[in-house]
């Protein structure tokens, strides 16, 4: 090659100016990262933004385990496969996330804890499922306080239709890869969700759960204090 | 062609054995034929099953506009796009068919005709929808009453979760093509009713009202007199 | 059939409580629907709710001609095939709607309408796309005060992905089905936006105009007034 | 995370009310659940319901053998890959479930354990194909006297059909992922169900034979006694 | 454009040169030409091989009538929406065609005439399906005296794999359009012919009855005389 | 709506910058547009670009004759549904179209008139198709001296793959929507051409005249004159 | 369970009845089945079968070490993944098979070996592509001798087009999952084989071979000796 | 088998006429393949070609680690993956590749050394992404003064867009399997890039590092020198 522009760590360079332009700094994903990757770049944001925490996500087993021996002060959220350096901002405002079976927690916990890194609070709401409605009427007070709502559900994907029909507050949908057979891999619930029959639910990826997170917390973080 | 095996009237052999194999007799399926086959077949169904009415589904406007002229005695359903000849038999057992939106109801009423054909009794539960879970609690001691259930839905397909999480009466889910964008003309909602999480739903094809009225009447029927 | 249970003006029944349950009123979706049923609904929205404006979206040419002539207070927007009837609320916040292609602005001006209607204020930026990066970066400030951003793209979907790298405001993507060969209907920019590396970006379902503008309303009037 | 609303052993909430509402208990679904998880909530399904024999379904085979080791009184099927705690209803009513291949056996040995737990009797007729009719043709007096019938079949899923024009029974079509190329993990097999020509077919998600197994139960066991 | 290599009549050059090749020749595919095209394409082809018959497959109902017109030494077949020119040759073995439903003997006149033309001869079996079993039996001693089957069916496309066991003759099968909801414009029946269980089955395009005729008459005219 | 940011002639705003930037000017996309609106558009160009001829594609037919009626001074190409209006650059190098069957030919003169506008020549090789090698083979030193080749197919799509194994010119691949059944609206040919064994073949959005010219008028005009 | 129908290895029921019905006795699909289960069905063909050669195909390793333990008389082809037992009856007639790459000769070998035990002589043509064509005429005078040709492709699966173009022999193609990327696993072959315009190409399943020698070999047996 | 044309090392029958065709050599595909067989490939491609350097892609860690071993004078690029054995052709031209994520780089590293192995320079410009413009246009000087763009992306595909938008340099694009979800194994960049709005962007196969780098090389090379 006759020239290699950005030598030595291109795959560690930071996207270091986007708080400016977004309010929020760049996360690191870890997904085909190794170990010492994701730790050099946990470090480098850290160096960057000392007054914010620092988040890896999709963390695999060993990277998790790295993260632990080599930086002691982070702290390692196993179900949400994904680690934060520094203090969490005070939250302003709260996402309440609310899910059904066990399989999805993995992605809940994803949301909840982006939810905290991007500066609001979060509320979980587990084993609340369209085939078990007394749960989800139980908890309406509880979600019909929060600013925004995310619901996270797999196979058909209903969880957010009956949410949005009763309450105001804005829906964020995440699918989840959670079923088998015709669910495709997560397809199932994606289609069902983008065809809500309860106006005003939006949708993020499969296993979203990233995504679901920030766009809530810029929501909550905008409540006056 | 050397030879033409079935010669005269190919298009309309049926196979009026098939009521001694299986209880019910062919019915004419009016798609892709002429206003004049679908008398011929209609009448020659009535002439070998005196003692049944003979159904005629998925009926062109012409078609049924040539059956009002040409066969007084049938009864049109312009909803279902279906025709009957002969009286309907005496009902037994309850089939109750529970729809959504105002779209819905074409197949919704397929549905029941058929049901009724096949020799069980069919009621119908409109405007039910998941983003208006009050009108369905409503609605439970009314279908958990009957003998069996069809959910007919579009878009997200998710009434039948949430109806099969209510009941222990056997459901029968089926998508409709309703919908725009990525319902893809019934996709969505056929892959939500086939991940359900509630225990027991089956489902049909899209649009498949007639398919869910003959299982729903074979159940429904089986109920002691 | 032995029971018609919501006999005379089954498609007409309206879920006027939906207003008390989530603060928002129920909205006349057009499609499939005759002239004469949509301006039966608008009247009963009308008088169900005096103090807010009743919408009808997604009406045909002869809907929207009919709409005219019997509802003369009705105001009709031909571009985003939509009715309101009533004093549109006084706005609180402001959603900026951003769109390329002159064929994407039939969505982007449902989700205006729709935006209107739900009270908040809607700004529309035009003609802006991914390869004509210059007037993106001039409307950056202009979105970057918004409360909200929808973002409403064709083909292949960038345009939110780009917009939501410029700015922290809450991105709401809407693929819609402009396009031609492996443009499948939208279904490309359907998964570019669901793909898109900018986080935050939530999306709805292909030429979901209506649902996008409720999210976003319900978002910015949340803004302290 | 500021409040974790489930906090200990949210993975183990089990809808205990289910059976009040659904006749039905709930059932234990295996996948994505360690041997611990399983093995406790197989322990509070059998607490909450003496009189009543627990299910668990799709288990790994550490899973598998962790229950017979930990729960000796339970029956594994290392088919249907389930295990069964407490004694099985006394049965009402026959299902008859038929498959062709060797690789069904898995699935249809599922349908067959839920039919049982759910309170109806389960025969199986092994070793039918399209490719064979002969072997059908005998059969036809077993499945004549049965109350439903599940058809399981993978590759093109033509069986329902075949059985479906022999009798007056109700058919539960359950398509599986076996086959190899263009079955597309079983896609061609329920593609194939859901577009049958025999009237009344009712299909299952890919691999379904729980589903089936509830569906049919709750038909036969209505059978007068 | 500087340069126009095929200059006059670029859509009509034939390939004159494949009888040479493969002992048939061209042939006149109708679909998105004009009738002038195709009659002149037709004279092109009669006189460029005085001694077999020229063939016009997908003809539009416009070009039908002109061929009548222009070409009255043609033979028109409307069911097959196809024309002949000239003397079809001596018959070589026979072809037998099943179908099953009224909507499918498009295709298999199609089949059964490009049989004839490329020198088989071709006897039709119709109304035969696989809901009807006894249909298919009867006419067991037919198609095993045949030289070759083609076996034309839509919806689950089952038949080839239930008369693929029932003989030893070669089976070909074309998957046909016929169908409603998850056929997927003939995708259902093509991917259930593609992975049938009966060894040997051979599988053309949707609606590929062409493709079928000129495989099976080249198979049938090897007969030894 | 408050505010409408661009006021009167929103659909008409051109990117009359592009040519700065790319070196080629914008181009009319004529489809979804008026006839109104197109010739407008065509003027604004011809304004704004005095020394280049203005392009406008996918011209309905309503256009076209409007486009003859008010701008006489305007080329329109009825093959390639698109008109020209002004002198064409002069040529540098040369761009060969290889195109097969009739039905294609629509794209390929897209092609040719691109590439002419964009300012290379355009060679058209027509009617060459891989079930007649030898015409492909005498056409060999024709498109050996070209600069870059076009080569547009429908159906399989396996054109290029043969003329990238012949020479060693850029081959970019167009796939057609011509075809039937599994054709899929182009699909085949796309997912065959992408697929291509022959090293270097790269391909455009199916029907894509417009951008392979595009690009190959950019690689042709590049030759030292 | 109340009854096992099949009770004792019901997983080794053989259909041998099969070679009365159809001339050709069944064959052992491997896969899903233990090396035990397959040692033991090849020995129950055997004995059913004497005077013909029983054949086992999609073979594991673990199967095929098994077999040559076990069964030394058989004789494994690893390429193929099959073995066989008994002698090959005496051939009638030729099958060429035609291949490129060197990643489908797996698929080729399995074809090839199908045909001899079926009755046929098989010749093989390996390494000839779209993107060689020297090597694929240089070996037309062989293939224009045999009596039917399996072509088999992967990737793009252009083969058996630029084949059926040059010769009038009959043409099996076979695609193959070999590719990458939007090959989708052997879909982009076998879409451009279906949509092939070589009239008479007829198409297996992917990786298809077993089917293509079945069908190859009826057709090639029928030649008179 | 009768007859086994290809006898020894059928795997190995190398295209050596391909160079005198196309002008370039053959090139060692080693998916699929041995090391042993690899390593023997490259030898002869060395033998025959001794005045060109030989090249392998998609090489396993094992045929990396053999190539070491058994070539020492063979340079292996462990992030594309790939091999060349022999001094690299003086470059004429040169190609820029653009390139976002750190998970792209083995993808757009392929591109480079195939480039290279081609005769044209290649130049690096790493993570450049959509949702950070600002690299963007600071690398603007960089690829407006390259002959030809290689533009590689993952997710939602949309940086060929952007730099289309940004200069009138060829740009091809090359879609990544980098994503997850609904990003379905590279579709989704893989759709954007085929939609994209940018005029004369043409794009390879998802990861197809090699085709482009083909096509980039044969266009950069034609620069007058």
């Amino acid at each position: 090659m006759s020239e290699e522009r950005n030598g030595r760590e291109a795959w560690a360079r930071l996207d270091l100016e986007r708080a400016r332009r977004t309010g929020d700094p760049e996360v690191v994903y870890g997904e085909g990262k190794t170990p010492d990757q994701v730790v050099a770049l946990l470090r480098r944001l850290r160096a960057a933004h000392p007054a914010r925490a620092a988040l890896a996500t999709r963390l695999s087993d060993d990277t998790m385990t790295r993260i632990g021996e080599d930086l002691p002060e982070a702290v390692v959220d196993t179900v949400a496969r994904a680690a934060t350096l520094g203090t969490l901002p005070k939250p302003t405002g709260t996402v309440a996330i609310i899910s059904g079976g066990t399989s999805d927690q993995r992605v809940a916990a994803e949301a909840a804890l982006t939810v905290r890194c991007f500066g609001a609070d979060a509320t979980r709401i587990n084993d609340v499922g369209v085939a078990g409605l007394h749960r989800l009427l139980e908890a309406k007070p509880e979600f019909d306080t929060a600013d925004v709502l995310i619901v996270v559900a797999g196979m058909e994907g209903a969880l957010p239709s009956v949410v949005g029909g009763l309450t105001g507050v804005p829906v964020i949908a995440v699918p989840t890869s959670v079923g088998y057979g015709a669910s495709f891999g997560g397809l199932s619930a994606l289609l069902g969700m983008l065809n809500s029959c309860a106006p005003g639910v939006v949708v993020t990826n499969i296993d979203g759960g990233f995504s679901a997170g920030v766009h809530a917390a810029r929501i909550a973080r905008r409540r006056p204090e």
